[in-house]
């Protein structure tokens, strides 16, 4: 492949790239690349938004470069002890394991097996001791860090900033000294972080990595990235009906950008047609993205189910099956559970309270019967054959 | 002693006592209190300013209380790798040994050996991992360390703080924990520290320290705080007649401040009288601090030696003298060397460019006579005998 028509595959859809001139240099060496790409393990869904970059890395893979994907396992132990950084829970050694398996099981449907390096930075980070992490705190200043946009934003408003959340930014650059990253990838929200990292490779004499980033895809909400915390994404590894439902539900107005980010890599992506119905245009775009994660076919199956579910209001065919004694514990003694345990024990509702809240939007139906008492209790004899429903897409069946 | 007297005399001549009520009550309880300061060990000399607080501490000794004197061994030993701050230079082990033994033995003539404990941080901070690192960093906020006074101050007028220097105050406060102090002394510049150090305690399950501050004793310029970097200081352990002479050197309206806080404890200090003629005044706290640090009527000799040098031009009794053989390698093929390269080697100018400079003021003499040429040089064989002064207090003869 000629070089030039290299760079522009791998720039194409980026928003950042720091520097253009840097990275032809790097293409030109012939040398295989080190294209690190950081993960936070303090959750377990890829979803639509992350897979962005991942379809970058993966074009950076299939010229003949590696991937090497960092697990931020360390970082994620420690956690944020003052509880003043929301997307810095703690979590265990086990935890962090499993999130670790899952990722790197979802990955495979995004990046090759081969000329990919999956790195834990608990293996540098771990045997630091305080020394270490003070020379590195030396390396950069107050000043520059509150020019971070959130930091900015929060110290602005008043919002607390704690000292530890400055170091974090430094371990995440150290990462790329470590691994001698020639490229690092990220969201354009990672922009500011992908530069320190160049600082601080250029203080250790390494050439500073290029930093590219891609675009933040919107949630389904059409506001605010999508992100798991915010709850508004489609994973990669949700089953097709789940990523059609959702994908049915975005805006209208966000459909040209996910047809350009959220179908596979750039370059691939199906031509999003303004004059076609706005309808017409979603449904190819679900049956797009659950072909692309699902296999071809997958798409158009998983519109028939959602047809049959949303124009029928029958049940859908593959309905989770649940155990009437898997209630009992729960029973008073006439033998009756409330309709609001019944749907958390169905994972229809995710607590007591938001089961409630669901039966008084009128959102919960037995049998397509909707439920209008938040307080109703129904009687275990006569649980096993029902249909239960929590909002449009969520259904359980008793044996 | 009744406890309401020991309030009365350990907070005479404070500035803040954070807070008087915590520090009554634990007198109250009878246990001996463990009162700590700090120590940076980046100079070796103990000067009047720091003798405040020492002698605060001495009266808490005196009542019966623990003197924990922490000697800042560790975060000396780390500096500022990047020179951001100029109080942190990097020291080896070495240099920190050395001032450690010379403040111990300077500490003597102010603290009682008994109830004393000299601790260095290297002990708990060197064996500190990354994770407790970067959980004590989480316990405060980026908006709390720029409140303090220097922080903002640098912030504001856009100079440099390195991230590093958000840890050390930290550090400093977790040497209290570790310590467990009762009560922490410092100058009023320390405030901001030793309630930081409060709070980590309380975080910690301890009763916080009480933060008890002293004034910050004006340098000889009347101007700045005293300190060793402005060069601006009497030594306790300098001979008497450096410490005489540099105390006729202090304002007149800095008087009062000194006669009450440089002669030794508050409360010993001699009466300060303003319808006095100023230089008496001046010659009587001279003699005190003298008579202070080196013993009754020391600071009578000094005064009288002072007298003879500066009223006759004599040089004084105890003229350093130099061999002449030390200048032997410096001299050109006609055997002469520098007057400036003279004053250098005899140690009255700190290099050739001040030597210069000394010679082009008029400040340097050979037996009375000054130097006019900057370039002036003499022969090795014309120098013993000879007798060198530069500016008024440097002197040296030649053997």
């Amino acid at each position: 492949v000629a070089q030039g028509g290299d760079l522009e595959q791998l720039t194409s859809g980026a928003v950042d790239v720091v520097t253009e001139p840097e990275l032809a240099e790097r293409l030109a060496n012939g040398r295989p690349l080190r294209v690190k790409l950081g993960i936070d393990p303090t959750a377990s869904d890829i979803h639509l938004g992350f897979a962005v970059v991942l379809w970058k890395l993966r074009q950076f893979q299939d010229l003949g470069h590696t991937a090497v994907l960092i697990l931020g396992d360390f970082t994620a132990q420690v956690g944020d002890p003052s509880g003043r950084s929301a997307t810095r829970p703690r979590l265990t050694r086990d935890e962090v394991d499993a999130h670790a398996a899952t990722y790197v099981e979802q990955i495979q449907q995004i990046l090759s097996p081969e000329r990919l390096e999956v790195r834990r930075n608990s293996e540098w980070l771990g045997t630091m001791g305080i020394e270490d992490v003070l020379r590195l705190s030396a390396r950069t200043t107050v000043a520059r860090m509150l020019e971070r946009d959130d930091f900015d934003t929060r110290y602005s408003s008043g919002t607390p900033i704690s000292v530890m959340e400055f170091l974090y930014p430094l371990l995440q650059g150290w990462d790329s000294v470590m691994v001698q990253a020639d490229v690092e990838l990220g969201g354009t929200d990672q922009l500011w972080n992908l530069l320190l990292a160049r600082q601080l490779q250029q203080q250790e004499g390494q050439a500073p990595q290029v930093a590219l980033t891609a675009p933040l895809l919107v949630g389904l909400d059409g506001e605010q990235k999508m992100s798991k915390s915010l709850g508004n994404y489609v994973g990669i590894a949700e089953p097709p009906a789940e990523q059609f439902g959702k994908l049915m539900s975005i805006p209208d107005d966000r459909m040209p950008e996910y047809y350009r980010y959220a179908t596979g890599p750039v370059g691939e992506a199906p031509a999003f047609d303004a004059d076609r119905p706005a309808v017409e245009s979603k449904r190819a775009l679900a049956r797009a993205v659950v072909d692309r994660y699902h296999g071809a076919g997958a798409g158009e199956a998983a519109e028939a189910e959602f047809d049959r579910v949303f124009k029928s209001h029958d049940s859908p065919s593959d309905v989770p099956e649940h155990d009437v004694q898997s209630l009992a514990d729960q029973a008073d003694g006439d033998g009756r559970v409330r309709v609001s345990s019944l749907l958390v024990a169905t994972g229809l509702a995710s607590s007591g309270k938001d089961g409630k809240r669901l039966i008084e939007q009128g959102g919960v139906r037995r049998d397509g019967e909707p439920i209008a008492d938040v307080d109703a209790t129904v009687s275990l004899a006569e649980l096993p054959g029902t249909t239960w429903q929590a909002g449009k897409r969520r259904w359980a069946r008793f044996r």
